[in-house]
């Protein structure tokens, strides 16, 4: 059994609270998926780089994390001026993958979201991912705090079966980051602009699942192939491709998402 | 003669302070506009907020303040780590509008980048503008500090002559703010992103100017006119038209944008 105590008190688990500013916020007033999903990102970077495995050099070559896989579950999302929280630690770590979880808890220190990542540590010049142990001489485990309140599950498959695109999107400076590739969180906004705004005047995610395969890059255009929520199937499910010259397709991600009513205060 | 000394203790104005996180930045690792600007406009609501002067409702209507125009000058950006500060106070008021003022402050006090804006208070329903004296009974001037470090000016006349939109783009569920709009931010996106990722590369915005004439709302697609910087007029100008179902298009905003040397740490 866990509770809320058993993240405040770990060593392993980093706390970073903020609080909802005027224009962190959606039409609705709540919590932007652009803001939470940096923010993530942001927990996840400044808790690896206190312990020193942010990124590795070994025999010269520079190593980074690349995020693999995210699932996101928001029961309530916190609205503008109201501060929250996410905590954040590493679940375990195999092979060539570490599973990070994240609670996202409100100014009364309930739990209204929670997170679950993969990453991959790849080589900043191949692009490939390398085993972990090798990498850190078997001394990554120490991190290793297991589920904690994390009881995320992830899909075992995600595939859209659209052969239409619903929307074509090119790729600019402001989507760009550090990694020098298409922001994460920037196909998650993408996905969620392909529901038009009279959509999110009723819903609100609820769960989301981000599957990256490929990175895009500046002046790659993304197509978006939704297979949208229906009666059989509650969850909308796409795939982002990127195309080139030749106009062959790579997948650069694959989506689920699920709505839940919106909750109104 | 202003100094620091004379933001940090004056009443009138307030002061936030920030990170710059791992993924509050551009590619190059300095704050993103992104960040800066929806923090800015949050400054301004903070602290009229805390005044109770933010909206008001006379004779049961609803005012609020929408923006009309933006300066911005920033010498140096900071950077991912970055301890940054935005203070804000109001300049003066007149007649419909309210002039207000903002200082970028780094970690060692130092002052990176000022920001003049524009405001004037609309009617919620009918979205015209109202005299501020009526609508606060002479009482908006106690809060007017003048312009104590800002030294900003307002260009006279921001106009492209280009004919032909060198992109368009649609508005989506993420470009809405809580005001019901597409969110003054994204407008200074979409003029930076008319901008290679090369460009930046070796150029980093020094002073940006946007004239903000009318709201473009979901569904809107917003077409970009621009006149690139050349040896004749170092400043980029452009114009952002929305069209309507007839293609007659309505000017949304005006910009000028000059770049600098990108400086790197």
């Amino acid at each position: 059994m866990t509770s809320d105590s058993t993240i405040s008190t770990n060593p392993l688990v980093d706390t970073f609270t903020y609080r909802v500013d005027p224009f962190d916020a959606d039409f609705k007033g709540q919590l932007s998926w652009d803001v939470l999903g940096k923010r993530i990102l942001s927990a996840a970077s400044l808790h690896a780089d206190k312990r020193g495995f942010n990124s590795i050099v070994k025999d010269g070559t520079a190593y980074l994390w690349v995020l693999s896989r995210m699932v996101v579950e928001v029961n309530r999302w916190p609205r503008v001026g109201e501060q929250y929280s996410i905590s954040t630690w590493v679940k375990t770590s195999y092979r060539f993958f570490s599973e990070r979880c994240f609670a996202l808890t409100d100014a009364q220190g309930h739990q209204v979201g929670q997170v679950l990542t993969i990453w991959a540590m790849i080589n900043s010049l191949t692009r490939q991912p390398e085993l972990l142990d090798h990498l850190f001489e078997h001394s990554i485990s120490q991190y290793a705090a297991g589920p904690l309140t994390n009881t995320v599950e992830r899909s075992r498959r995600l595939r859209a079966n659209s052969t239409t695109p619903l929307m074509e999107r090119p790729t600019y400076y402001s989507d760009i980051d550090t990694n020098g590739h298409v922001n994460s969180i920037r196909y998650i906004e993408y996905l969620l602009d392909a529901f038009p705004l009279s959509h999110y005047v009723s819903h609100q995610v609820s769960r989301l699942e981000m599957d990256y395969v490929a990175e895009s890059y500046q002046g790659d255009t993304l197509k978006l192939y939704l297979d949208p929520p229906a009666a059989d199937h509650p969850e909308g499910v796409a795939e982002m491709r990127k195309a080139n010259a030749n106009d062959e397709e790579t997948v650069c991600c694959r989506c689920a998402v699920r709505f839940a009513p919106r909750h109104e205060t």
